[in-house]
């Protein structure tokens, strides 16, 4: 039987972040940590051959996984097997001086999520200059909006689309907040007191600071946890957690209105070449990708409670409780947010909007949409706000049980607002205001500029993402 | 750069589990799905050349998961891709006849949660089995109950195994129903109506529905849901997760309390020979497959999660907004809770508790353990319930912070309330109270014979749990 | 300042559910317990002055919250607060001899949980009952199904409602058999031993057992567990919110689904004479009730994250930290539970279809959903499965492009697919086939009935709930 | 009946708290909303008389609650209530002119949030500063720290509640981030254009946008979304629970932690006079207030799946699915969250540690505690690390087996590994070695110190929450 893969990965993440959490990626961060701790110690004082260094050097790229597995069948002790391991094929017992699992482990892991916080920075970025693209496109495209998924007034396409892209700017800048907060864990021992590393330089505290900082930096994460024990906060990982959560949330929101627009056929996320919508069904178009959006957000919701289980319930200095949770989610959770800017940069790039089926929709619903403006009309007039909510309403519930019910074909709601003397308009003011306000999208082009503006904003300050193109999705 | 791994396959899971989950698995299951189809359509009047069936069964194991890969990559629809491998390789066209992808994957993969339900029922009987035996082997063992964990009154340490005993046992019922409820979908069409199969057979609705049932019993499930759309309703996928989650809670409380009592030095879950506890510290002997229970535990809380994203949001006849989802979750969560019980037998058959360490801290405790009894006693004295009670609570109070404080090092409650006169009782009739009731368990060894009746009566009903045996844990 | 009400209670649940849990009827029933064990203890043996119990049958009903909280602010324990209270009134120290608080309250909210799932029941098969109704009643509506929100084939609006119907039959069921199951802690003493009941009834344990029962039957609860500690296991009550998930499931599809027909306007959920649908725009009518029953689904799936943070979690025999989430979670669940059944069943008794509309869109679509039948009656033919498909595709997207880009305004697949070679078949004979086929929605109708059949059956086993009318709404 | 009380307004959360969530004072809030709009209306040209004005001014303050709901129950509109109940108080009809429902209530309800987030911020510095304190009185105390729920090395119980401590502040800040971040979402209109404030001020933009900018200056936030529908993004409500959530993990793993060192009677949550344990065991002395906050943990965590599951499924420019949601998490969450923080820093400011108690576990534990610094120097004695580690291993395992299961009575391990000849170290330099570092904590002084220049640095920047004392609780 082959290893079961992790559908993620196999599916959905792109190339680089299934390079950060490959099995030997893992097991080659892991030897070159050690070796960047080994370096320090022997420059501190530490009695350490150049040649057990160098030794270990040669070696740290032969990665046997199977090896590794069953020496831990021994153990029972995943960090022990991936030591002995390493110094069996080295030949000499110098790494891990001082060190307790976790200074490995977690720093490791740290490493991996830093560099996988960048990926999806990189990746909001061009979801959201797509976004800019699109909302600029479509700026004047006007439409029906819609409340309780029924029409309301008119809007723009482009605002549309800003509307949840401002949702992703925001989010843009959570992540960015929590980048900058971002700390490792360091080379703190066992409890978190440094007590192993202080015994092998006699005690000094300033050396072990300096070997630490240079382990940081090593990393390339330099702002560290003063006061931890075997393990950092895992509340860290639920901020992590929450933070693609709070990503994907605007994406998942855009592709589930997509895919109302959709089954209004007014637009369509793209259909390639050669593919198929149904295996049965030959007609069919799907919104598969939009939909398999709003999956990976499920999905990410879901890791947020495991790692949430992990969280508020540390026991003293720390255990392992959380490591098989860890072990699923963190990769996986960045796998499931990789997936869905993949899917959601891919639907961006190919969707595209259908504009006479637009107009036709809304040029049935305009007479509905203008009764605001009616009503202020009438407001001005001296009708009571709420009388003339009240007419406005009585008038317009008949006409749309009428067309429902077939007993007209025709919206006739201004003729009848015209006869009705309680709102103090004549059918030729009402028509005037019809004509000089039909399809007014009121502010919508000035705030899809606003947004325009904050993207342009936020991808001066992410360059690279700007630039970046997904590859080809399932 | 190789696959990377599903981590609860790889590390946890049974053979048996990922047998069930594995690509190549699924693969061959779906092909025979077909098959059976095609047979049927051609038993009840499809002109289907043998020759042509024949020649599906001689490719069926013939699977090759990059050449059906490259193929989705194309048609962008995983079923249409493993219609064309296959059809390929047989050389016919002759597969998927009326057929929508769901008729296919729903089906299939509700024939790989049947069979993993089966699998987990065993190892719950297992576990029961287990918790069974240590309930006798430990039934009149005298020890501190907790509550708040603090030490309350005395219990045995078979009663405690029992108390969560009886949780998996309540469970494991609740798993036997939802298995009888179980369902398949069947082959119901593209929106449900079995429109496209009526179709292939003249309008026969007879016919179709002798090929349904033909169909189940293929599957070994004879149940089936009438109306469905495209997809069965998410929500039975959700009963499952919520039933695995039942399950895992009397376990994951278990060994918390391990844990717990791990650090009181009462009990061990077991210590290999060769394992190590720490790479740091040598003496360490940690409850690390107790915590391990915990952490799937919330694994699988997290997948209650995710699955509960998709139910309750389902859209007219269907979409794949759930298909990631269930991807992920369907093995993932049978994975985490085969290797949850997994783990959790090899505990309870490695684990052990130390009697000598158990009866110090029972001294300890026993005065404290005994007010209630003395209560009692004042009571019929005709003390009020509630003066006895406050009475009481002062001296214990009272000496318990001496002993912390050092001020005494022998606990002298029972001098103390002798002394009392508000209590009505002398300090010999105190003494007469203590030596008669001194680690009295009331009724828990009649529980703890409860429980094995209990477990007796499981075990009878699902005999194929009781042998099995787990695999070497990591 | 006002004390601020709990929201589900005030807006949305019933006057019965309410009546369960207000905290002036929660005192009552722990009264009424707390007399129950009086009496049974006195009739088996203990000395209690029938005076003693007269006085408190006496004040029983002098419910004073107040006084009750202003004793807990002192002792910060809510029970022994309500026994100071009560003893106080009555002039007695009679009740709670030999229990612990768990031994009240355990026993009470059981009883609480138990008397909640009646009503939930009842509510649940009257939504049955009123969907069988619709289902009957549209039962041969033929309409445009749609899968991907796009449409596919035809089925009946009879059929729509089935299928969400039948999955709450299941949940009903499920229901019943989580009922079935109930048991409650009973009088188990300060860890589960008894221990106390024992004592005073000179450690006879025939006669505690008695006891046990008659407070069992007083509670109108027969089965009890065996082995508990000071608590019973929570999972237990996840199970039940469990439950309420899976039973708000099928509602809260349904409802998402009529929210989408809605906005194609199919149909409505009602709009009462008065209701106004938007304060700003007067034309709205929008399916609120229904995105209500959306909102109560997501907020049960929240609590069942409460509760399941409780569970796997228990330490020893039992502490306080799962009490201020089940002082929530039981009482809301509950709440909202029965606010989204409210909800549900006044959108089944209000909500209609637009039989125009659906007749108008079924025709605009109807080419494209024949596309199966078409593709069968090739492959009978003898065109490869595969190619037909194919073929059929080619045509069909080609047409719904020019279609919604303005280029033909008529749908003329049936033309296109006639003049390809290809298909074999000649536009007389797609033409036959249409007139055959056009609004075949197979087996819909006996679909229909099978779930009517079910409902009937669910009906007969809950009577009380056929003919529950829930109260008017907000 | 009774109203039911919300039962964390009524038992946990404060005054200040519920002030600001409960239902008079949120119409007063949304009244005085309504007279900004019109003041500001009225200044920017429209015309409304200043009587009116005042009218509305005069009767602010009338809440009738009951009069609202009987209104509300023929509209079956909430905002639609609460204006007719307004307007004929004030006996005019000017209060929301060109506003939807939503422009009052997401603008009122995000004062609410914006108001709760100060308190909960103060709150939070307010534990810290405590926790610092503590830190500085038990900075040298040192202890045996536990990994896995077993000795592990020595640590202080200041860097044990330092530990905590600083992954509090982390969040601290994370909260600090999301204040900043935070934005209303301003006078929109129905769906987002702003459309009928342009049409009542002559489509002036830039009189509306003053008009707008007013009004945040009267909620006093004055950054605001640009983009939004009918409602701004749920997301950001996720942010504010789950930073509620972040905030809350340190004090409940504290709690947590805590619990489990009461258990081993090293210290005390606190037991006032006149407070009861157990209304059955009069000795117990429970750490129910740390339980209680780890509660409040896990109802917020289920708040959190509440508002994920109306985040990334937000539909067109807003509907009400998610009202009913709304209506409960966000009074909740805060008030959740406010009840812990009370219960936390009450649990801070009246726990203690027992010194004698603690003293006595250490020297049980210290041969094991320093096998770590053993093996260190057999390290640079040239033994190798992994043999090092194996030999002591060996020896600790042994010990522990001995005296667990009464074979020995002390603990004799530097005995044996001074007489281990593996190790290279003899019994004198092992004994030297122990006098030299027993009870050596390492850096977890200077940590302490670090810790508390954090907390001055944040109460320096937020001085208000210094000072701040809970009220009593429960």
């Amino acid at each position: 039987m082959s290893a079961i893969p992790n559908v993620l990965a196999g599916r959905y993440a792109s190339d680089a972040m299934k390079a950060i959490w490959s099995a030997e990626g893992r097991i080659v961060l892991e030897r070159e940590f050690w070796i960047a701790v080994m370096k320090a110690q022997k420059d501190l004082g530490l009695d350490i051959p150049q040649e057990a260094i160098d030794a270990y050097e040669r070696v740290k790229g032969q990665v046997n996984i199977d090896s590794i597995n069953a020496r831990e069948r021994i153990t029972r002790h995943d960090v022990k097997a991936r030591i002995e391991e390493f110094c069996d094929l080295a030949g000499y017992q110098h790494i891990h001086k001082g060190m307790t699992s976790r200074d490995l482990t977690e720093n490791v892991e740290q490493l991996q999520i830093r560099r996988s916080m960048d990926i999806i920075m990189n990746k909001a970025v061009a979801a959201c200059v797509r976004m800019a693209k699109h909302a600029r496109q479509w700026r004047d495209v006007v439409f029906a909006a819609r409340t309780h998924n029924v029409a309301a007034q008119a809007t723009t396409m482009g605002k549309r689309v800003a509307m949840f892209g401002e949702e992703l700017v925001h989010w843009a800048h959570a992540w960015a907040s929590a980048m900058e907060r971002y700390r490792v864990r360091g080379l703190k021992g066992a409890v978190g007191t440094q007590l192993d590393q202080l015994s092998l330089f006699g005690k000094n505290a300033a050396t072990v600071q300096e070997l630490e900082q240079r382990i940081c930096r090593h990393l390339g994460i330099e702002s560290k946890w003063i006061n931890v024990g075997q393990v950092y906060p895992r509340s860290l990982d639920f901020e992590i957690i929450s933070g693609l959560v709070g990503l994907s949330a605007g994406p998942s929101s855009f592709c589930k209105t997509w895919r109302l627009m959709v089954g209004h056929e007014l637009c369509t996320e793209g259909f390639a070449k050669g593919q198929t919508g149904s295996s049965a069904m030959p007609h069919k178009m799907n919104p598969r990708s939009c939909e398999r959006v709003n999956g990976f957000h499920a999905i990410l919701k879901g890791h947020l409670t495991m790692i949430g289980g992990i969280i508020g319930d540390q026991w003293n200095e720390g255990d392992v409780s959380c490591s098989v949770v860890r072990r699923c989610v963190l990769p996986d959770a960045f796998m499931a947010a990789d997936g869905l800017f993949e899917t959601f940069i891919t639907v961006l790039d190919q969707m595209d909007i259908y504009e006479p089926v637009i107009r036709t929709e809304l040029n049935r619903y305009l007479p509905f949409l203008m009764t605001t403006t009616i009503m202020m009309a009438a407001v001005k007039r001296g009708v009571g706000r709420e009388e003339a909510h009240e007419v406005i309403k009585e008038h317009a519930v008949a006409v749309s049980d009428d067309l429902r019910h077939g007993r007209i074909s025709c919206n006739d709601l201004l003729d009848r607002l015209g006869n009705d003397a309680r709102l103090r308009l004549s059918r030729e003011e009402i028509q005037q205001i019809y004509d000089a306000n039909a399809g007014d999208t009121g502010m919508a082009a000035a705030q899809v500029d606003g947004f325009c503006a904050m993207v342009d904003e936020l991808a001066a300050r992410f360059p690279d993402g700007v630039e970046y193109a997904p590859g080809a999705i399932l």
